[in-house]
């Protein structure tokens, strides 16, 4: 268990890796850079999925499927997506297999079956949609279009790593359609809002709201809106992007609406979306050198009742009881396991908890009964506290969003710790070197200083916050005039 | 709308491909036989979900998540498996795309990135899933595995129908390991009655619970069950399956425990599945020639409100009315719309919900608020009752409950009457020619017998049902000895 588990300090990457396959969420599967998403892992993003859902349901969206193929003259109309997405595209160009001659009882790809046009398998699905998008918008009463997918997409990336950046990830992708520039800028704004929201009420990360400068915007939008979280080892994940497409995609599949005034105009688009990558921020953000640590809104089991006994006899009367508990901490809604294994020790049944993330654990033992108490620990901070078994509901929903809390706190504290205002590039490699994090330094706007900058630091402008003040000062790398600072980090 | 719909008795089949299209279900996609599924569609597949994924877990089983790829090497292992699917496989040869020299502008595969190794895009997931498997299961202590994955597949159809038979399509696939043939065989009947309950109670499609002869089995399986439901125009619809793998798979990849006594055994296997074929079960076991007909518990609208207005002012005192009872119906648990478009008059409203199948309508118009009643019209039998506003609430739910249970006693009348005994085979194609349905028969046990009344009727063996009686008989081609009766229709 987590007596195996590399310390954070010691090495954080590899850290991160034993934790994710450790604790049962997820390791590499048979095919390169893909993975397999264990049930544990599966259950986190289950949560994700449930509360994403519903907040994109009641901004006014609904979801739909489309195909996962895109055909090679589709995916190319829009040139700079297509550019933008050309490397890493896995390309289906057969339809069928059969017997190999040379080789008994193995197949090969049939010559035969050679498909006349390529499918790429869906990197993004700006292209298949907007094709589709054609055939459903006549009219401005058909806009706006607010339109969600869930899907798996497929990214051929060289370097790969667990839920980070895979070969095939799980995500939504969100493709709206709107009469106006106006009305197209606002979804995306909105949308940011919505990955905030979820990111920090639900994922207790906080994330730093901003737009993206030009180098790192997605292939074929105006402005990508971003957010921005840090993880503890100082380096920046972006953990979900809004994009506002401008006319790029209407133009390219001429998706062209009849306005109430009778005219043809072509209309406007965003995406938006985010993937299995969170869970690695959220891992990255609370776990620590004894595990998972994870916020109670997303952990698949809340409470974990560890009966403590001696004989069959002791552990029947605790049994009752713990049915009691959970059963009355279900009907409030929160999510118990009452684990009675007799082939493990509650000794290495706590680590194993605490190896998975498991916000409260309550140990029950036959003093305990005597007594009328029951002993409560909490994973963030291994506080223990021995409290009487009828407050044990009130004092675990309480204690519930306390850890929620606590954990959101310690992430911005940590941010703020590790979040520097630098005038000159002296300090801003002292400041990248020393503890990392978030560098807050004037940019003189141009791509040359953006990329000399990750050269010399290997640190890229995280985003323009949304909230960075408008106090002109001069470029931290070549002096020239800034309107307002931006943010700089390594990056996952 | 509706007055443009093709008559069932007509052509069946035009009826079907235009109302799938007509109700905003689907569409067919720029890929070939792939589809887009729309948001109503889409709808109607996430209530499906919601239900099929409470009974899996109620049942024990968890969600995961395996790549879309199977190497070729992994996907030939199990021989009969392989050659079963390997005719439309849809087979990713290269990972990158470039400017095509030849053509500016345009994309071509790049031949320098042409993969070591075939991958296939998964047309059922066992050997990537199997292959896993091995790393998961090492004692008795780790059976049963009982694992459940949401996912897309691709087979490459050469004939393809919206939602019945596409290239891409959605569904689950339960992949299970036990310690003894007999819990193998015990879970794949557990699921096989899943589905079943879930057929009846939820889709309000009654289906004949039976397992697959030799020649129909699935490809690896040593035993598949299946749900055979009746459509209107007399063919047989497998709606889901679910199958006992003996050792096949285990053994292909060599997936071994160690049981209790110490001893190295290979796992036994299930496998069980169902798609958004079932879309296609429902539209085709309920709907009309005006329209979809859903059963309340998978409508995504239950009820409709349409207010009758000739002014605002009107219009105003409906609305404030029909929040009100939009507000008590939700705190039941009823999805309600209420459609106050003022670019559609009621008549075309009504048409429309017909069309889409929407189960209750409330008319609500000025009179009714002096009167303090409201129309309540049912989609199923068109009757329309006007009744006390101050009932509405439990008039709805009763209603609701009733149209559900009106559905199912319908389709199983239907079923009743298109299911014939027969005893030679001048009986066998006067039932099926004058009414086709399922055809009960004597068959000797053979595949020869079975192909050849397939290649004179076109009917095939659709299962032999779990309560079939065994009262021996003889052979309704052949007059060889025959155990018991067998179900004969044509199918999708």
């Amino acid at each position: 268990m987590s007596k195996n588990l590399t310390k954070r300090a010691e090495d954080y990457s590899k850290w991160y890796n034993e934790l994710v396959v450790k604790a049962d969420l997820a390791e590499n599967s048979a095919v390169r850079g893909c993975m397999v998403i264990k049930p544990y892992g599966y259950a986190i993003w289950e949560k994700m999925q449930a509360a994403l859902d519903k907040m994109f349901k009641e901004t006014g969206h609904e979801n739909a499927y489309f195909p996962l193929f895109v055909p090679k003259s589709l995916f190319e109309a829009e040139e700079k997506n297509a550019e933008g997405f050309a490397k890493e595209c896995a390309v289906v160009t057969h339809y069928r297999l059969q017997n190999d001659p040379d080789n008994e009882g193995k197949l090969r790809v049939d010559p035969e079956a050679k498909l006349e046009e390529e499918l790429v398998v869906r990197p993004t699905s700006e292209a298949i949609i907007w094709n589709t998008y054609k055939g459903w918008i006549q009219s401005y009463r058909d806009l706006p279009l607010l339109i969600n997918q869930w899907a798996n997409v497929v990214r051929w990336e060289m370097r790969t790593r667990l839920f980070l950046r895979t070969a095939e990830f799980l995500w939504q992708e969100g493709h709206t359609a709107h009469a106006t520039k106006a009305e197209a800028v606002a979804e995306a704004k909105q949308m940011q809002d919505v990955y905030a929201t979820f990111a920090e009420s639900f994922m207790a990360m906080p994330v730093i709201k901003g737009v993206k400068s030009d180098s790192e915007r997605f292939a074929g939008a105006e402005d990508t809106y971003t957010i921005e979280a840090l993880m503890q080892d100082g380096k920046a994940l972006q953990a979900g992007t809004s994009h506002f497409l401008g006319q790029n995609f209407a133009k390219a599949f001429d998706v062209k609406y009849t306005s109430k005034e009778g005219k043809q105009e072509h209309v406007w688009a965003t995406s938006w979306g985010v993937s299995t990558r969170l869970i690695g921020g959220l891992i990255m953000t609370h776990s620590d050198d004894k595990g998972l640590v994870l916020p109670p809104k997303l952990a698949p089991i809340q409470v974990v009742i560890v009966p403590i006994y001696k004989n069959k006899e002791q552990l029947d009367a605790i049994t009752i009881k713990a049915n009691l508990i959970t059963d009355a901490l279900r009907s409030k809604g929160v999510s118990v396991k009452y684990d009675q294994r007799d082939t493990f020790r509650p000794g290495a049944k706590f680590a194993e908890y605490e190896l998975k993330g498991v916000p409260v654990r309550i140990a029950l033992g036959s003093r305990d009964l005597e007594n009328n108490t029951l002993e409560v620990a909490r994973r963030d901070t291994f506080k223990k506290e021995t409290i009487a078994m009828d407050d044990v509901i009130s004092y675990v929903e309480k204690l519930l969003k306390n850890i929620q809390e606590n954990l959101f706190d310690k992430a911005i504290q940590y941010r703020k710790e590790h979040t520097t205002e630098v005038n000159d590039f002296k300090e801003f490699k002292k400041a990248l070197k020393n503890k990392g994090g978030f560098i807050s330094a004037y940019w003189d706007g141009t791509e040359e200083t953006e990329n000399r900058i990750k050269e010399y630091t290997k640190a890229t402008i995280r985003c323009i916050p949304n909230n960075a003040e408008n106090t002109p000062g001069v470029c931290v790398l070549t002096g020239k005039p800034s309107a307002k600072r931006v943010l700089f980090a390594k990056a996952y």
